[in-house]
């Protein structure tokens, strides 16, 4: 018998047998009944020790994929469910079809998973370098943190615990003028989940919820969900156009220190007018503090919840651009009226968040290592963002222009006027020669242009990808 | 200068040093121009490394919270933000006034937090028993998924990793008769999201909504958010009475395999008149496997799921009762006709579950450690059932009969009829001897009797607790 098995001897072998010989029997490929080969000749066939493949054995025995029948060898079993009995693949019929139907229908938060494929040369937004991770204080802390939960670990307080809460509210209050402290904090499986807390929270069917437009686009699935009407409310280069705002919207989401897509900040006067109008409306101000903590130039702007008086501004904040869109951590700092209904909202969704990685992320910050990771962040994304600024500056400054932004790892690039680029058509053609360029068009921008990450893109690879769009561009 | 600090030599020294140094100075018992000790002073006075100290001064110098002044030592800052200038306490108008306040009203979940107290002899219900999370497997595939995120890791599915729901759809395949593969399956923050998903997905404003009473009390805030009209459905020893199930529901809420709080099991008959209703009516049935895995005696019954031909059951199970509720790891095994909106619901919600505790626990799964883990807690809570019913077949025959259940680490007991005791204060007698009893009446149910659990008491606490029971309850 010949299993076709291949060994990558750089991954755990016990692994990689055991998980290609459940494939062959389930596949169908090992049939029922069908003897496997004793583990003395499959060990010499594929160069690995006898033990490893008798264990191997031994799971897919304890799984009930295979039996040893005494003094015979292994065999494959009969499959309970092998190919699962499905229910049938007629519609059911069920009493909730058109809230299902209008479930799949919101719109669902842009986002790459780990298996999407970029470009080379990528320029998407929002997406950390993933070298940067800080592996080793991480892991030193993680480890730590483990050994210290010697009970297993039983619930957490809804709010998160207290060291992580004590941490933000520390970084907060130094970093972002944040007015807070630990009460304040609520912990979130990332900015996503406060943001959905939020809108449960204030927003139901029929109410008014303004968002910023262009924006980002994860926040209008959660508003349609909660059947909110959604006020669209321009943005310039001044940031959100309050005068543009509707009297009778229940909260407003805006990115103030770095406005998605757009990457300019929000203008002093912008900050004051947003403030005043929530005051006569009731409304509240749902801060978006993305990606602030990259900061290139300039003086660290007030944050809208250190100049509200009012305790009508919950500030949200993640550690996805910071640290990894995987580990799942956000926090809003919860204005003293929502605090109470915010913790329900938290505890009826989840109960609270995994203690283990709360833990450690709560050492991780006390101890400094946070600070320092920032500081390494913010010198790397700078050298990239002086390529990009040169670059269009240079090859790219007869098509483009470069919007300001002090802060945070993407900035947008306008088509200048009297161009008749579309934006559409040249991230096609960049995609031919293995550049990533995201038409500023796909988060709802009435201008043409571009969203210019620098997350996942060398200093030396703008360089490269700048050059060739310019080659695309020139006529 | 006399600094009122207490090392514990048990935890780490640094750490405890620095959160009662910041505590001093943050509470102004250390106020603004304060001169703090010198290094080696305090070492001394402590009995700690000079080096300990002088790093716990770096990191508060790094705070902002001292400053280090050449040649004289260090002093206290004045703190930016020590006491946060909060918003005043008068209430704010906001636009969602009464909807916040609706929020406020929901009933949360029950849970015990890690710093509630327990009796001495505890019968919670619902927390299983700490000393038996089986740390050094867990930490070993913990480290081992840490190891492998080379990456710092990228977003993962909605749905959760994919080696992660193959495990949890091999387990539930073998081990409950779940008839699923891995794209059924979606990963949630412990079984309340699950049920959070479900609830969004499938009630609007006004809808019926079928629970069982008594009953698990977590479904019911969800439910009341979303505006649902609640039917509560009767539960007798064959579980959930079927013909009591309204006409108009959207969904029923039912634990089949060990009925919370009673304990008991569905019947067949029950189970088959259930999925019939639904079939008749359109409605989904959520199918929460609560602590099945614990199975003492008796053949495994087909879970509702397993049965169904039809596509109308959504099948919750959880690891907080077999590991630890602090991972926040559930599942929800989802119909057909569900799957794509139940997605779209996670992913709004917070768009995935982190992924290193994921990929932890596919690791632990397939390597068998879960299964081995399994059986080690069936033999200890089998242990602590056997003490329970003797007990409640010795001692405490004359007033209370134990309800039977053949699996989970809760049973309910009843008080026989003709009895007048009161489970509420028999509970206020048995805390001042240092036993914690529930009485059933806290889950709605309209018969006195307690809810015996036994994830938090050794066997011979159960003697111990159950002999003081007796002497309370004695002429």
């Amino acid at each position: 018998m010949d299993l076709h098995i291949v060994i990558d001897r750089s991954q755990p072998l016990g692994e990689q047998l055991l998980r290609q010989l459940r494939g062959l029997i389930r596949s169908g490929r090992l049939a029922t009944g069908a003897q496997l080969p004793p583990t003395r000749l499959l060990a010499e066939q594929l160069g690995l020790a006898r033990q490893t493949v008798a264990e191997a054995y031994e799971r897919l025995t304890l799984e009930q994929l295979i039996e040893a029948r005494r003094g015979r060898g292994s065999f494959v079993r009969a499959l309970p469910a092998a190919e699962p009995e499905r229910p049938a693949p007629t519609p059911v019929r069920l009493a909730s079809a058109a809230r299902i139907a209008a479930f799949q229908a919101l719109p669902v938060p842009l986002l790459r998973f780990a298996d999407s494929p970029l470009a080379r040369w990528d320029f998407i937004g929002g997406s950390p370098e993933p070298a940067l991770f800080p592996h080793e204080d991480w892991r030193r802390h993680l480890h730590a943190a483990q050994r210290q939960m010697s009970q297993g670990g039983a619930h957490a307080p809804p709010a998160g615990l207290l060291a992580l809460r004590e941490a933000i509210a520390e970084h907060l209050t130094f970093a972002r003028g944040v007015r807070c402290s630990a009460a304040d904090v609520i912990v979130t499986q990332g900015a996503q989940q406060a943001f959905d807390l939020l809108v449960r929270v204030l927003v139901g069917p029929g109410d008014v919820a303004a968002i910023e437009s262009p924006g980002y686009p994860p926040i209008t699935g959660l508003l349609q969900a909660q059947g909110a009407r959604i006020a669209h409310v321009p943005v310039d280069e001044q940031g959100l156009v309050t005068d543009a705002l509707p009297p009778d919207a229940r909260l407003v989401y805006t990115t103030p220190a770095h406005q998605f897509p757009l990457g300019v900040a929000m203008s002093a006067v912008r900050r004051r007018a947003l403030l005043d109008w929530a005051a006569r409306t009731g409304a509240v101000v749902i801060e978006d503090d993305y990606d602030s903590e990259f900061r290139f130039e300039g003086q660290p702007r007030d944050s809208l919840q250190g100049l509200d008086t009012d305790g009508r501004v919950a500030f949200v904040g993640s550690f996805s651009k910071t640290l990894a869109p995987s580990l799942r951590l956000g926090y809003v700092i919860a204005p003293l009226a929502l605090r109470d209904a915010l913790l329900h909202a938290k505890h009826l969704a989840d109960v609270h968040g995994p203690r283990l990685l709360q833990h450690a992320l709560a050492r991780f910050m006390a101890e400094g290592a946070y600070r320092k990771h920032l500081r390494r962040c913010v010198a790397e994304y700078g050298l990239r963002r002086e390529r990009l600024m040169a670059g269009f500056a240079g090859a790219l400054a007869p098509w483009l222009t470069l919007l300001p932004a002090e802060a945070g790892f993407h900035q947008a690039a306008l088509f200048k006027a009297g161009s008749d680029i579309d934006a559409t058509r040249l991230a096609a053609l960049a995609r031919r020669v293995d550049v990533g360029l995201y038409p500023l068009q796909g988060f709802g921008a009435d201008r043409d242009g571009l969203l210019m990450g620098f997350g996942r893109i060398t200093p030396d690879g703008i360089a490269a990808a700048l050059t060739r769009i310019a080659e695309l561009l020139a006529p």
